[in-house]
This record gives C-alpha cells, structure tokens and sequence, in this order.
C-alpha cells in the first residue's frame, strides 16, 4: 500500500527529496530483480547529504510505520535495494566522500556513496589499494559492497569486504548513531557489531561512514589465462591449485557456454573451450608462483597456457572482463532469469559445476557458467524465452535445484550477492528453523517496528510485521 | 548470593556435577583477576559432555534466574570466566575432540575445550596449522580462544580468531542450538551470527562446536632477533617495517625492562636493550624479505641482527618465548597488577610506547612492557608492592592513563583479552553510550534473563538485571 511520505517536506533537511513519477520509478528495479517482477515503487525519494539528515529522516519514518529502504548505484542482484513495501527509497549516492585518508595506517574513511573504483583511485597515489573490490567495483557504491558483503576477484587471496571493514558509523531506526570498531587492527571489546552491520543489508541500520583498510600494491602484477578440453579438468585444476597452497590473487572460471558468448562478443580467435584465468601478486619471485601453477595445470590436461604482464592483461583478460555483457547480449530474444551464485567448499566444486551443466542439459536450457573458482564461487544465468512457459517453468526448477545442491554440500545459498527478495525461500533450508529465529532476534532488537528494508531476508516474519501495522501490497 | 543449584541433579546429564569446595574454588580465579580480587565462587561445576548436555543445563538454570558462567582453561587475564554472581561454572573442558578433519578445504571441526596446540598437532601431518594461535596456545582453549577473540604473534600476517573461525554451533540461554555461518569460504546469506559469537566472552551463548579454518604451512620459516640502543628506535623501527608492507609473519617487542628480566630468567648474556622478534614464511625467496627487513632496521640503529632457521629459532627466541615467566618470577615480593594489552593504530604506536615508559618513570614504577607490535599491541604488566598502598594507588592511575591513552588515539582498551570484569570501566568510554545501548540490546535479544555470564562487559546494566532477579553479591 501507499505510504503518506508528506512529513518529509516538513523535516529539516540539507538533501532532496522527491515524489516525482519518473524518480521513484527510477528506484524500483536493480540488475536482477526487475525480470523476477519482484520489488515495488518507493512513495518517495530522499537523497540525505549528512549523517544528521539520515538521523532526521529514520525516526520521523519509524514513528509513522513508513519504510525504509536504503538504495545506492542499484546494481544488486536479488532485489536488495528494491523496495518490497513502498514507502521511501533512501538514495546514499550523494554522500560520496572521502573524508580522510591514512596511509601510515593503511586507513580510509568515506561516506557509503562513493564509488568502489573511486576508493582506489584515491589512494593509488600511496601505493594503496582496496583489495576486495568486487567485478562491478566502477559502477557500485562501498555501502552497498558492505551491505551485502561483497567480494571480487581477488578475494581467494585478500579476503571479502567485512575483512577489511575496520569500523562503521551507523544509524539504527530510532535515530541513534552508533559508532562500531575500532581504529586499531585488532580489538576484543565488546560485541563485534561492525561485522554484524556489514552484509546486513541495510535491515539493522543505515551506514553513514566506513573506516575501510587497505593493501600495499605489490611490486609484481602478472595475468595468465588457461584453456581446458573439458570443463571437469578445468575444475580440477582450479580445486588442485587452491588445494596445493598456491599463491594466486585471481583464479576465474570460465564455462564454454560463456566462452562462445564472450568470444562473439569481444570477436577473438579464441576456441570455445572452458578457460581459467589467473592474477599473480608477489613482491618478487612472481614467476615462481606462475610456474607452480602452470605445472600444476598440464597435470589435468590444459592445452594452452598464456601470461601476460600488467599492462597487458586487459588483452589477455577481455573474454573474462566483458563476460557479463556478453552474456547480456548473447541473443535479444532471450532474457538472463535468476543471475548470482552460489558457494561451495573448494573440494566439492568440481562436483558443483558438473551438477549444473548437467541439470542444464538434462532440461534442454542454456545455463552459462563463471565464477570466482577460488573461493568455491559459482556464477549461473539461465537464459530463456520469457514467452515459452514451460522453458520458464524450467529455469525455474533448475534455479531452485542449483541453490539446494550446494546447500546440500554444505556451502551456501548466496555466496556475495545477499538473500534480499530473490532467496529468501532458502534462508532457513540452509539455515535451519533455530538459527533463523536467533536471526530474526537480532532484527527485532534494533528494528522492532521493522521500518529499515521490510520484506527482505525474512519472507514470512517481515511480511507478517507489516500486515501488523495493517499494510498489504 | 549462593543459588539453588540441587536441581543439576534431576537433570539428565551425561557430564559430572559437582558441588565441592575445592573443586568451586579451582573456578574462582584465572591468570589475571585473582590479583584484584575479583570474581567470586560458582555454586557448583557442571561438565558438560555433549551439545545436549549444555542444551539441558541452560535453560533449566535460565528458569530458575541461575547464572551460567562458562570457564574452560582459566587462562584469561581479565576474569572472563570467573563468576561474578556465583551460580553454575559451565566447565567445557571434557568437550574436547576433534570432530573431523577436511584436508582438502583446510577445514577442522573441533569441540570448544579443545587446546590450541592440539588442533595443531591433529592437522600437522597433513601440512596445515592453525595461524592465530595464542602465545598461550598451549595451554588455553579454542573456545576461550573464540569467546575472546584472541589473536597471537602470528596475526599481523595471517589474521585473528575471527578470521579463522567458519562456523559454529552455540546453544542459546533459553536452549534453543543455533549454528551459524558455512562450510564454504564466502557466505551473504543472513546475518554474520559466527563474528557476532566470536568474541562474546559467553555472554549471549555457549560454543559447542567450531568449523575452524586452516593454512598451509610454508615451505621456508626463518627467525631473526634485532636489538636497539632505545625503545623509540626499535618502535619507529616496528612501524616502518609494517608501512613499508613488508612480509613478515611476527614482528614481537621487548623493552629494556622485559628484556633485563627475560635475561636473567633464561641466563643468556645478551645486553638488557629493547628487542624486536621476527618470523618469516615464505615458499619461496624468504632471504630477500629478510634482508629488506634488516636493512629497513639499519636505518633506525639496530646494532645486532641475528637469524635462525626453524630449528635453532628456539634459541633465539627464548627471551621472547620465556617473557611471561621471566616477569612473573622476576621478583617474589611483586605482584604483576593488571596484566592485558592494548592495541592502537600502527602509526601511533611508537607514541603509545613512549606514553607508558615516561608514565612509569614518572610514577617511579616498574611496568616491563612487549607486545604483538606488528598489530600495534601493547602488553603491559605493573609490578607493585602489594603492601606498598601508595604504589598500588599509582599503578591503578597508570594503568587507567594507558587505557584512556590508547582509546584517545583512536585505539583500543582491548586488543585480545576482551572486557570480562576488568575493563568494564572503559567500555562506554571507548565507544559511547549510544552504541554500548546497541551492544546492551543484542545481550538481551539473546539472553534477555541475563544468564550467561552476567556482570561481565556490562557493569551497570548486567548487575541491575541481577539486581532485579532479587540478588546481591
């Protein structure tokens, strides 16, 4: 139902607010829920300029049984950022700042807005980077890589965004500000409540300031990509590699579907084969790593193995780099439906990989396959005619059936993407019914009235608290 | 006040029970609180044998408004597992099996009473071991090493507790048996209940299994030991070796007055000046991070540079390794007041050192300080005269001094004891009132009888919930 947003034009605020058509549609849609059909149209928009303007508008919302959902660059996944419940899409993109940089202690503080690619550039002057930039680090917003605790490729080597999140300002529902962490790399005091906001998406609190850590760039950068006669071996190598303790910044996968796709795409002369691409970090004997691993390679069967070194790697990477638009783009009748991941122990991702193609061929669909193979990460989209049902139907089945296999291996239902509206129905088969109720505890605790990102995480709770305050869609 | 604890009885219980002076009093102190004479005796022990065991003593002691203090080792400085309102003493230390062990994913499943040297032993045939092992590691639990976060001389390369921990089993006051995170390597799905456990002190749940991860053991360990004409120089000789990123695996301090008594303890001839310990790992090239950093340290006077390969590193290190009974034995008529740390950033750690040394000048007293310097951890110890009011009177306002130092220069009041009963003083005064309501309300989303481990990291609010339950100590 509508939300009367009418108080916001009375709050003294330094941001904008807007109940403009076009705006609010603008905030209804991210890059993957718009072809569920899931999410709705915010009432309003605010784009606050301040911790104090977020501080004015939670409560004023929170006393009136208005959500809540706070929206950045919109490049979500699974609907995160969509409202499920109207009321008021809380635009952070304009509290883009960096407000202090410390290169001693390898420290940056910014505002939630800014930019992921834009962290770097400003500390690349120190030598400095943010290691774990996810792929769409030029297009997305540090606040949403903390919400949904984000990760990239490097992360098999450096870690995910809450390993480098050192503490966070945060508004909760109420309007209290909390201050979360520490500016020392190591504290035991208190409750770890940085890492309990970070992958929350945005149904806790409202971050407003992150104290982000950084990396020294080491001396040597180098790329190498692999091509495999099968995808099975490519697996293996990926497992074996991770397995024999090699040091490697980037270990990507690449199925053969998304090797023809990106090989049209980009027009190389690369055969359609599945493909490992590779980045190496070492402040000297980089080749020594590299030569590990190309050994390690021809040992399952890798037929061609190129490096390149930094200035070329974009060349040797492009397959890899312009996979997601290439995927996008395969063929305009076809629509990408439930794109995003899922993560497995590293020794069963062999069998993962070989579970989807499967389920892929067994349904006659075209399910092309990639991921941070490092991690245990796969990336799936299953393309469909939206106008066949049965092939929708289909997608479906195989959807649901890919997130309960690597739940069923002991891995998860998301691996960097959140739960947010898409998968939510796998929150407590991959949980259970015990830690999902010590979950919604914790959401009751600092949202009892359930204003921040209603609808998200938990499908059943959260919709039952709103139909408490007499809404219903 | 005793509480009834004769209901232990009835239940059924595969673990022991028992009511004995000796055996209570044995629970009433750990490695740091005795000496403030804090903490009191539990009302009886209870050796859990199983999840279930635990799941059946909660919350029957929840009903009954009994506390729960869990206790393990008894290794903690800051009397984590001492009771503070009598009650039960929830011993985990017969839960101490290896569970499983997966080589392939780096992973172990241990049960909490479990010592850190054993999860070592279990996994080193396979070529893998535990990175953040205490200095104490050998004889405290991994379960105490979670409830307080620990870190030890290895985490400047390889990371804290948190870091390693995946997942966990905990059984909740009202008994209900959560498990949190998974098995595989990046997980967004729900909320982080695993780093919301970690580092707890007990006090919202009791871990009953834990999904540690692994690392590979590198294939080169090398040592070194760098002495300094002055404490200044060999901390601003630690910090610019940890902002120049170079790869070192421990980089520990000792200053001239540990390392007078580290020297008399073990009987070396080695001149009483600050000292700096190192390891290096590597695969490979370990010699050049050597020389970088012995170069790096030329420039700050080191005036002796030792090396060790990893079986003479023992040697080398000894005055680190034996510090801790150097110190406690130094003197029998002193008593070490107020053993812990603290921990700044890195680039305010030189600062730090100095504040302390010219504090203790100042006062006339004897503070040997070293610490996890590559963390920018500050151990401390204030050798008094218990006889001596006046001098205890001045080590209590030193020790306040430090602590409020460090947090005034953005560090912590913790780095790796956590709060327990000794510094519940400094809570609020390191991170505000608004984000201790924050921590106040996930203890009694959790815990709302306030059970398990009351009186610990909440001074005014947990005695007020006692208070309220009819008790008075």
């Amino acid at each position: 139902m509508t939300h009367d947003c009418s108080f916001l034009a009375d709050l003294a605020l330094s941001g904008e607010v807007s109940f403009g058509d076009s705006v609010r549609e603008s905030h209804a849609a991210d890059f993957g829920a718009e072809e569920r059909g899931e999410g709705v149209t915010p009432d309003a928009v605010v784009w606050p300029e301040s911790t104090d303007d977020v501080a004015t508008v939670l409560p004023a919302a929170d006393e009136r049984g208005v959500p809540v959902t706070p929206y950045a660059a919109g490049t979500s996944l699974e609907g995160n950022a969509v409202p499920a419940h109207r009321g008021i899409s809380l635009d952070l993109s304009r509290m883009d700042a960096v407000l202090d940089v410390r290169p001693d202690d390898f420290q940056i503080d910014v505002e939630p807005g800014i930019l992921g690619a834009q962290v770097d550039e400003a500390v690349a002057s120190e030598g400095l980077f943010f290691p774990p930039l996810p792929s769409s680090g030029d297009i997305s917003t540090v606040g949403g890589m903390i919400a949904n605790d984000a990760s990239g490729m490097k992360t098999v080597k450096y870690g995910e965004v809450a390993d480098w999140v050192l503490a966070l300002e945060v508004v909760l529902a109420d309007g209290s500000v909390v201050e979360t962490g520490s500016r020392a790399a190591k504290t035991s005091s208190g409750y770890n409540l940085t890492d309990l906001f970070v992958g929350s998406e945005g149904t806790l609190g409202v971050v407003t300031r992150a104290t982000l850590e950084l990396a020294g760039r080491p001396e040597q950068i180098r790329g190498a990509r692999a091509l495999f006669p099968s995808l099975d071996d490519a697996a293996e190598a990926v497992f074996d590699a991770v397995r024999s303790g090699a040091d490697v910044a980037t270990i990507e996968l690449v199925d053969e579907d998304s090797a023809r796709m990106a090989n049209a795409y980009t027009g190389t002369d690369l055969p359609d084969v599945p493909m490992v691409f590779l980045e190496f970090h070492a402040n000297h004997g980089v080749e020594r790593e590299i030569e590990f691993c190309e050994g390690l390679f021809a040992d399952h069967d890798c037929r061609r193995f190129e490096t390149a070194d930094e200035d070329a790697m974009d060349d040797l990477w492009r397959a890899r780099e312009e996979l997601a638009y290439a995927v996008q783009l395969w063929d305009p009748d076809l629509t990408a439906l439930h794109p995003g991941d899922v993560t497995v122990p590293i020794s069963d991702y062999p069998e993962m990989v070989r579970f989807v193609k499967s389920q892929a061929a067994d349904r006659d669909l075209l399910v092309p396959c990639f991921g941070h193979a490092g991690d245990g990460n796969l990336h799936y989209s299953v393309l469909v005619d939206e106008d066949d049902d049965a092939e929708v139907e289909r997608a479906h089945d195989l959807y649901e059936a890919t997130v309960e296999k690597a739940i069923d291996l002991g891995g998860t239902a998301t691996g960097e993407h959140g739960i947010g509206l898409g998968k939510r129905e796998f929150l407590e088969s991959e949980h259970g019914p015990e830690t999902v109720e010590a979950m919604r505890r914790l959401k009751r605790a600092f949202d009892p009235r359930d204003t921040l990102n209603p609808g998200k995480m938990f499908p059943e709770t959260a919709e039952g608290e709103r139909v408490r305050l007499g809404e219903s869609d």
